[in-house]
């Protein structure tokens, strides 16, 4: 259904904006693996608001607690339910949008789709409903350590705006992509994309940009034929995320300008090991994994919900207008930065298992 | 699993590039539905190869037979199979290859995750694969146009590197992109198109572009929150398909150059519809399709398969030489339309089952 | 996965009889049904340990809450989170637990299989995992109430060892299984059965029996045929109960007594509706109900955990003997009558928007 | 959806009994497997009609044709298509059934639920919509025995009727069982057995009775918690099955009838194994199976298809009177003893594979 994710680490998010809390239960993890809410937490306050001054002042710790599925520091292969509550809820700051939609907000279509919606937040669709996802990732990275132990996922923000930082996927490093509130992977990049942030949001306006994850280490394997494609299923990931447009792997759109000289990847012997000597695949071929960087890139939109006036209809089906309230952020970048990595580890874990099941537990 | 797609409109794909055949498994299908092989041969026409001088010249009539769940020219609700046998094979092109590991190709992984594989051809990598897809659309074409009887799917080439079609996505006719062996939808580009890709055969040399897709006249309501987005069902169909390297909806990677009171799509009331008077957000909000164009581009690789000599590496782990044999096209663009549509019917169909069950019959 | 239930109205439950808690994310539930934590409550409160001096004393009272999903009194149409926390643990008793496996309960097989077990308490396999189950069927029972007004699903206890109740499926009530502690249907069993289980408890010893249902007034048309047959369905559900060991529908195993002419249900016209004259086939024919009661009976064993010295081994692999502690049921079926009755609801609910889905909201 | 079955080897059944044929298409097989036609066509052939003289005289050799996913006698890991063609169709025989439903069968709620049926035969209702499964099963076993050379499983028929077999479920012999056309593990009851099928088949009446299966040398931790509970799945399969109307495990519904202290199954050290005394358990504790041997039955009911008057309704709802015509068996037993040990095989190889995925290919 459509609030699970997976196959085989299979997660169940769950959760509005205001209400109860959120949280996400997670079937199929496997037992005696070390966890512990310190585990969860580290990843959760990397993507909660108020984290630093250029992202949503909303005051959320987002603190975790497990609530079934781990037993004296270890899982026990049975379903681990995770809950954080919500705290810092102000319902006043919707009155108006009870009755108005935002424009390019879910408001309208969760309305005509369900007859009903929580209009005193942004429900299902606010970033919040993110936070189940980071704490299952969380899980999912421990199972990924235990599995290879060397592999590595590391996303950043490769763009704002027009702002393009410059990084190198094959050395860029946590430290200095965590270094700086924007987390990009450009030192240089970072006074410029800050300023613009705040321009924009003293401005009453919003602006996206461009994350970009590599995936250093990866097996070979991962991944399988058809619907099940590696690629198929990071595009699934990255497209459910709120405010995507727009997903490309390795060479991406931009590969469509080369030929196919130009763009195939040739194979060579290093030492026992296949490579390649370029990577335009993204380190995905025929949809499994062939032991290069995977690499991949998706553009997020603008945030929708901003402090200017702008025309809109109401649930009265009046022409109308409507100026923006609430805490939001002008740049999700930052925050989307923990967001990218954890659907990634998501993605990896489930084909990791589906592969096990399969084929057993080597790997090409 | 990974041959499967859709969770109510469930299809089931199989077969090889070479063997018995190729086909697919439909569950789920409503009965009472008109059907008969002509609706599915016309569209497997659509996709055969040597259609037209700039495709394959592999000949195939791709002549299907329905071998269950139709009688008596309906379908009955049951599991509908469609088989398509292999006629044209060739694999003393692939006896090379049997060693060889074609450059950005699935023979590598496909070889290293099973320790196997179909050497003789393509296997499941094929694009003899989407036969299955294109025959289980007609069948979701045949339901969507009971369901919404204006909706239109049209797919076209937009772009074969770096030649770019000018085309009104909302006034572009299946007639005008049918009536070229390129299937743009742009007339002035037809020969500039046509050209490129028969220099780029002569040559050996292989060459990609971007398709692009519009849904017209889509009901409000399809798609789901979350894991369940239209345009993530969307991107996980696009992204499933062979040689696709990137995706975007709507305003796409371009529009992270907006800012936010550029990039909202204001509300107004057209009589009694809410519509939108600008459509960056791709006719999708929320995950959910808000009634104007559903609009979205994939970016297809140029063909891996070349017959120029290229460095590759033996499955003895030695490095070597490949030059490409067997009948391949030097451009998949043309035939990928028809594919294209077909992953977005059936991506339609499935969600608007998944709204019938949980919301009803109507849609916003 | 395993801990999921129901293709479209889907359950996940999770927790352990001792730790944070226990509950259910309801995924696909139709928006805008009226819902309150009352409406839960009620049914918890006839499963709950405590209810009555035949049944386990553990103090709990089971209080949920709504974590989401619910706004204003109706349901969203995003997933319903329920929890009910742990409130009366005592981990002592299981001291002598941890390192012996209680004969014929999960102890040995959790242990072999995970290499970890919560042996604190009994794990997922105690029957507090059956909240979930009837949190959600509360659920379940308020779609349905909208879907078809009349339909009824009355479970009771047919018989306590060989203790069989005398009733009849087509007129029993509710107000008659529930003015007793057992919830038989049949008065004249209450006395025998109480005085059997406590006699049972006083010994240290158990009883098992077997469980009743019958759903009237059900609509014609639910069920699929092959894989999705109604009473495949029904069978999956019991058998996923605790301590459960038989599923019959209908006829039954007895069935197998009579020839096809003494066996076959003879159809006849009743007004304008299709009646059959007996119902030997319990409501389902072809895996699709038919319109007569549904009538199926599932058995239970003794329970496992006894109050008397038993022969066993230890996790370090030596025979021992082990003495039960802890509060547990003598005979589990009078708390098992709404578990059972909470499984049927959730696998109508489930097909009846299967039905939806494929065939529209009419029924036969 | 309802005509597929296992979630990690996945098979998706098609076909009516008259049509274009029946098959099958697995998804998850294992690679390198070696697989042959013959393989399958040996189950095939002791599952056809006309195999002896007291089962369906239809003629079909229901050979096999592997379309897909097999290359050089080794499965690829991708899907196997499996195809039989419908020889014998004889629709004539079915023409008064067109519009009068036969008691107890499929007929009136396959109209209902979907307004419309294929009468020329039993559609997906009819056994031989069980070939499917049967040639799935083949292949599953070829995995079974790869990853446990010394499991086993054994069916055969326990009664026919009120005459009921002795046999020794751990001795019993596949030898003994398939060297008598009734498939029973008792030599002394093959001739009642065989008379009262053929007194039955004469007099145009019909006759069930009980299947018994073991599951010999199983390892320890097959099956998950809850809702993946080993016998879950197994009454899941069994009830899928055309005729079944009860299923129980171990000691089952008799298992009632006695106390805890005589129902419990005392563990004891044999050697370095865990065992226990008495298996009441039928394999299966917690879910998850303990390594004894796996015992279950199945009570299939008299076929309803049966030669003399019978009272009926039309489809344009009249009273009416049906003597059933066409060629069906007096007897389903014969032939349900390979289906009931194809759904078990189909049942243990995913939970096989489930299982390796979680907890890695190692078996407590």
């Amino acid at each position: 259904m459509s609030n699970s994710f997976g196959q085989l680490f299979r997660i169940s998010t769950w959760g509005e904006s205001h209400g109860g809390g959120v949280g996400v239960v997670i079937d199929g993890c496997p037992p005696r693996i070390a966890l512990s809410e310190n585990d969860i937490q580290h990843e959760l306050d990397r993507r909660r608001p108020g984290q630093s001054e250029i992202v949503t002042p909303r005051q959320e710790s987002d603190t975790c607690e497990i609530l079934s599925g781990v037993f004296e520091g270890q899982t026990l292969g049975t379903p681990i339910a995770i809950l954080v509550r919500n705290k810092d809820q102000r319902p006043s700051s919707y009155t108006e949008m009870k009755d108005k939609y935002r424009p390019s907000h879910a408001d309208y279509t969760y309305d005509a789709k369900y007859g009903t919606r929580a209009w005193h937040g942004g429900g299902r669709a606010s970033a919040r409903e993110t936070i189940g996802r980071v704490a299952a990732a969380a899980v999912a990275n421990k199972v990924l350590a235990q599995l290879f132990p060397n592999l590595e996922i590391l996303a950043w923000v490769q763009s704002v705006k027009d702002i393009e930082a410059k990084v190198d996927a094959a050395t860029v490093t946590a430290e200095t992509i965590e270094s700086n509130i924007v987390r990009t992977g450009d030192p240089d990049a970072v006074g410029p994309m800050t300023k613009l942030i705040k321009e924009m949001r003293t401005a009453g306006n919003s602006v996206g940009g461009v994350v970009e994850c590599v995936v250093r280490n990866a097996p070979v394997g991962l991944g399988n034929p058809v619907f099940g494609k590696l690629e198929a299923s990071l595009a699934h990931a990255m497209m459910s995320l709120p405010a995507t447009k727009g997903f490309e792997i390795g060479s991406g759109f931009d590969g469509t300008q080369l030929t196919g000289a130009e763009h195939n990847d040739p194979f060579y012997m290093d030492g026992d090991t296949v490579r390649t000597s370029s990577n335009r695949s993204g380190g995905v071929q025929g949809g499994i994994s062939n032991g290069e960087n995977i690499s991949f890139r998706t553009a997020f939109k603008p945030t929708a919900t901003i402090m200017t006036e702008q025309q809109t209809v109401s649930s009265s089906r009046e022409d109308t207008e409507l100026k923006g309230r609430g805490r939001h952020d002008a740049c999700v970048l930052p925050r989307a930065v923990p967001i990218v990595e954890a659907m990634t580890a998501l993605v990896l874990v489930d084909h990791a298992l589906l592969h096990t099941a399969q084929c057993g537990p080597h790997f090409g």
